[in-house]
């Protein structure tokens, strides 16, 4: 009954999702709360472009702590560090807004539409699955996302639990410790290739969410894996159907010990 | 709009609740667990009493770790030596269940049932306010206990994410740190007053829950408080009706910047 991943022959106890393009839309987001910080300072700017050049300063960033450069710093102070660098490009100079709009805008990354399957997917998951972001936000992050998107978690572990960034092995390892899981346990569900290629490596099973949108209209290729995965699917519930229910009748029992694992 | 607490002067945010005795009923759950294991290894013994005395093990189990006489190890791991314990103050051979069966017996703990109002007073107060679990537990127990019994947490930090037991500060001043809120915006929960105290010293606010039954019936004075905490009520539903709602229609926003902090 339970579903059984090919690539470690363990059946699927908790399925953990990639965030930022997986399960919400990071790039209409932040496009959106651009453009209303640009109105309201009369700046004239492009908001698709300042969000495409926000996010290309995200791995990079991430890399410099994974890499031992820097400690560990919250998601929260690269977002904002990476938001000074996208205005200094453009030759705007920050200094001009003051810290706290600066801030405001940067909570962007905190309210980001999910995209339109996922709070359902999530939902029925969460079912017969234990379900929870894998994803480099920090906790508050990914609890403000949750809690105005409507974002069904089981529990949330951001990257300020584990003090680590993705796709160092221990931001995979870590979670599955936390949850009393082997990795095989797990399965990641992720619109990212490199990011399903580490949790492989981490041991974990590994689910294709394509979402052809991440990057904008009109990309070529964008949503197309490019290798084989546990499952590939385009959408989160549809992602539930495939890994269909887990055991039956067990969730909900009070009275007895329960069986769910 | 907001609750604002009478300790602290701030609103609160978070309700954060000690587990074992304020949201679940570990005596009947253990002692019930109990009785299947003996019943099954044809054992005579009183499971109530049992079920005491593997609790009244637990305090000076974690205490060790927080005097660092031993480093953290799991509250499982204590659960597990405290059983040892009181199968051997029985003059029980702990060696004839095998590993197994004992291990299978100490999960009793991941499986406690919600005291009648717990399901539906956490569910009322997550419409306005963060909830989660502020417990001794370890993250894989509570996780088991949410699933199983119904208990909606919006997120689960357990004591192996902080690496500290109460009463230490650390385990009251890592979780605010973590949902990126001052201690004073988060309310603590719970039916022991040493908690609440503690917490209270830690700069959140306090509120008791009586739970005149956690001893088993007949134990006087149980349910009451001896000092006087921000607020004072018989259940889950009553601290969510006293708390009320926290600020009108901000949930569930997709499309614009969410206010729910």
């Amino acid at each position: 009954m339970a579903f059984v991943a090919a690539s470690t022959g363990k059946p699927v106890k908790a399925v953990l999702f990639d965030v930022f393009g997986t399960v919400v839309d990071w790039r209409t987001g932040v496009a959106a709360a651009v453009r209303r910080f640009a109105d309201s300072h009369g700046l004239e700017l492009d908001a698709d472009a300042f969000a495409d050049a926000w996010r290309a300063r995200y791995v990079p960033g991430m890399r410099r702590v994974s890499s031992g450069e820097r400690p560990f710093v919250l998601l929260d102070v690269l977002h904002r560090e990476n938001l000074d660098g996208v205005l200094a490009d453009l030759g705007v100079d920050a200094g001009r807004f003051g810290p706290a709009a600066l801030d405001e805008l940067n909570r962007a990354w905190h309210f980001l539409p999910p995209w339109p399957d996922s709070v359902a997917g999530i939902a029925a998951l969460k079912r017969n699955y234990i379900v929870g972001p894998l994803s480099n936000g920090n906790t508050s992050l990914l609890l403000d996302m949750a809690k105005v998107g409507g974002l069904a978690w089981d529990l949330i572990l951001g990257s300020d639990v584990t003090k680590a960034y993705k796709p160092t092995m221990e931001a995979y390892l870590r979670p599955a410790a936390l949850l009393g899981l082997e990795p095989g346990e797990i399965m990641l569900a992720a619109a990212h290739e490199s990011d399903l290629a580490a949790a492989r490596t981490a041991g974990l099973a590994a689910a294709f969410i394509s979402r052809p949108l991440e990057q904008g209209p009109g990309v070529p290729g964008a949503g197309v894996a490019a290798q084989s995965w546990d499952l590939a699917v385009s959408s989160i519930t549809e992602l539930a159907d495939q890994l269909g229910p887990r055991l039956g009748g067990c969730v909900f029992l009070t009275t007895i010990v329960g069986r769910c694992r």
